[in-house]
């Protein structure tokens, strides 16, 4: 078994959006699908288990099995106005670069067999000055796609997005699919709702999704204690700052 | 050469259960897996080599090479009471994530085509104080298997369960195999016939199984046999106190 | 997904010469085949990405996302003379041995198919001295062709080649292309437009490639733009002296 | 690519006996193999290329690429006693467990393919004491062949056989294929001709080969010069001491 990609239902949506929404900086992007699957009562249609997830299980009070995966939520939208919904949920991303390439294939084939053509990753953007409202950052799949992004109120971000968030989007032309990366500031050390907060009300803005964010904070306590079970540290940065880089790229 | 299953007879079993006893944390499934091939003189029907075993041979004092494999065995109940069994041995784990992946595929795909829908995965919980009397800890696939086990007189286990033991219980439900993990109590560094005693009277209860564990010692000084001449150290931990884990999974 | 290899255009080439400019010590190669693609107006017909490419993505002023990548050129002779290339050029090699002898595979299944029967790979030789004037040095698939590479004036070369211009030479015998790798002296840790000179005079005099060498300079220069915002170091040398090799074959 | 297997030719051979000589402690196997290939002017028929071995090419005073691979010769009985030979000669083990897998793998269906149904593969016994006169050690895969192999005047070993030379005797069974691997004392930090000289005055008298080993120090040398070229470390051990391992084989 290498990957094991279970589909439970096939939706039938119209034109969806998909939403990534996997562990990262500041648990951003986790904290805020979550919160929209709860409130949105986006239902589970297919899971992922890859070999190059962690390979261990853990249980909690109730003695059931957790276990690393990511799973595919749908939303179908409630008006005329209200986009529907792929989320991509989880609590790992891969474990090695082949495995979240891997990873990322699987989740575009999924999305276009879906009649997606539009993708919006999330994450956090670290920063080590105090955080007083945290500003977004965006990149994306091509020009009419940054523009859009920057109509949320986004600035354009310059420099590395390490993990499925940047893969997805340096990936999704191959797949036809359109895609911007969104970025809020982070301290990075904790699972930031306040960070979530600044990315969902941008997306439902855009999406003309209608979501309370008041109960924010429990999706991001419910993501503290999934990831603390499972003692997974974060997978990767989205984001570092472009200085170091600049300092190496011709040393051996 | 990625894998080689090599099938050498395909038994008609009576919704039959799989037991697993590759080594880990004190042997405790490898000794207890063993004493019931070698007391319900279980017949070999199968065997598993992966490109993510140890690439080595061992030899000892009749020349002949033994290397990394593992094993299944079967069983067929004696009376109307007694369970049919697949078990699986063996001498090691795969070494790396992937291969504990493709590992429990390989299992289950084997235990799915002999009707297995039942699974049992053993292992030892490391204890640091001084053991008495070994308790029982146990995690499962779902609600009902978690009550079946608590009535073996385990307690429902909270942490993590590494290996092959946890990776088998959070895959199983894709296979549509329910299962659960017994743990017993042990210090872990030696080959442990106390605490695979503890599990054997479980799961032989359990499962009608009529087995002596008087000679139990002599699995566990074989099993220190095998695997001091392979010189494998612990593949993978069973289980780990989950204090430490929390401390870090919000660091980069 | 592993790899996709996306071909864009299926050019009709005469008996084309694919020349290999990845990024290498003194990215002699990058700047060299970069110079040729802008001077030449090649035109870009295929892309690929690998799982064993960098997983990041990064982004510019503009906010769209570049990414690691390997992209092929062609450019159809202007006169009689001029010979058809094909030239590979990028912004990364494989990270690592399973990746790179996975990308060669794929250029030269793709080279074959274009009926390529010819492959000049590029590179610098990292040099301590000082280097006034870069001497060449060649090493090739055969002795025929060594016989050409040396009508350039290039040194015969002993020692190493590491990464993809020494991998393709070593491979390309089994596709039944001859194939020859020129190297440059290059003190190595800057983008070094004077090596790629040298190496392109040479390349464009056997090719009779009517190409101005004068702006080679800007070519150095976004190059430099280039890898320094990917933070990509060197990925392999292409050259190691062999004194330092040979002093530990016989170590465990 | 992930491997290339190229056969120039398909010999028709009467029960040949396969003889395993890759590179290895002391390089016993390496020189041994190669006297024989040169002394029986043994014919090159297939190479093989793995994504496994070193990613490199090397150059010497003709400029013509050397690069890491794995070759298959022929020998066909000159007599009624002379026994038909496949002879496995190369500069290289692969890299990595699964690589070496990958690679037993292809030489066993290779040498299945060929009619082949007994192997001896070779190798160096390390010894820290000083070796006047080399002792074989042997290990089969069967009991029988543990007996012809002490009839060579070989003793029993008792330890680990790592690398190419035990994967294959451990895998050998899978393939129908019987087995043993010779292995002669050495100090094992230089290429050990006198150890060569040993194994081969065993083989030859048992498959009735007339191979003169005078000039066996003419192939030490030929093999310290090309390992020597490829900077090759000895790529693994073949045999270490049991006493060792048998000190941590319950650790963490």
């Amino acid at each position: 078994m290498v990957s094991v990609v279970q589909v439970y239902e096939k939706p039938v949506l119209n034109n969806p959006v998909l939403i990534e929404g996997l562990p990262g900086i500041g648990f951003v992007a986790n904290i805020a699908s979550l919160h929209l699957i709860q409130e949105l009562k986006a239902k589970l249609f297919a899971e992922i288990r890859l070999s190059s997830f962690q390979d261990i299980a853990i249980t909690a009070d109730d003695g059931k099995v957790r276990f690393p995966t990511n799973e595919f939520y749908y939303h179908k939208g409630r008006d005329k106005e209200e986009r529907d919904l792929i989320i991509l949920y989880g609590n790992t991303q891969a474990l090695t670069t082949v495995g979240q390439y891997e990873l990322c294939g699987r989740v575009l084939d999924l999305a276009r067999d879906l009649g997606c053509n539009y993708m919006i990753t999330l994450g956090g953007f670290r920063r080590d000055e105090k955080v007083t409202t945290p500003k977004l950052y965006c990149a994306a799949s091509d020009t009419e796609t940054v523009k859009e992004a920057v109509g949320l109120g986004a600035e354009i971000m310059e420099g590395q997005i390490f993990g499925v968030a940047g893969l997805l989007v340096g990936l999704s032309k191959l797949w036809n699919i359109k895609s911007f990366c969104l970025l809020s500031d982070t301290p990075g050390f904790y699972p930031d709702a306040e960070a979530a907060r600044e990315i969902l009300n941008a997306i439902c803005k855009m999406l003309h999704l209608k979501v309370d964010t008041n109960r924010l904070d429990k999706a991001a306590e419910t993501t503290r204690e999934i990831l603390g079970a499972f003692g997974i540290s974060q997978p990767s940065q989205e984001e570092k700052p472009k200085e170091e880089e600049k300092s190496h790229p011709w040393h051996i």
